[in-house]
């Protein structure tokens, strides 16, 4: 179970549009805070926000060589997204499955 | 591919705590405002709010009967959720594969 603040970084990270075309560039290999900011128009202080908020909800991660920063994607970027949606797939399965049982109880 | 407006609604209705609350109670079977307000202590109006918001990102509906109106889970709550993740890993997976042959390719 993630803590609930961990969780809204994770939502808010994905609630906007600049950042989700971040995470699919990203996906297609490292790049640059220019590089990521060219394809958007925006400009590099605000390309620098958007991709503090995928650090803080897990998605980017980023090093520095020198004076140049490159950003990839985090290998477990979709872990805590896909852990939520499972646990409460399975709690409402389990809720269908009760159901099932009731109605076949009823016959 | 669904547009990105949809997709904003979505995360923006998952990035808060309470809303989330909502759609874990809701998982468990219908309720009313009330029932989602009162473990929650938020008011009514809040509960409102946070139930719009669920209701635009897809997550619960709503009917009336009478004068009261019952929240239930949609039935597809989850699946705008789980077709962009599984887009964004077919993609992100199809990247290592390159990688993969690059590197078989270098023995």
């Amino acid at each position: 179970m993630q803590p609930d603040a961990q969780l809204d970084r994770v939502f808010v990270a994905l609630a906007d549009g600049a950042r989700r075309a971040m995470i699919d560039q990203l996906s297609k290999g490292p790049a640059s805070v220019s590089d990521l900011a060219r394809p958007l128009q925006i400009a590099l202080p605000s390309a620098l926000k958007h991709l503090a908020l995928l650090e803080a909800g897990g998605f980017v991660r980023s090093d520095k060589a020198g004076r140049v920063r490159t950003y990839r994607i985090a290998h477990d970027a979709f872990s805590g997204l896909e852990e939520w949606v499972s646990q409460r797939k399975t709690q409402w399965n389990r809720q269908f499955d009760h159901l099932a049982k009731y109605l076949g109880e009823d016959e």
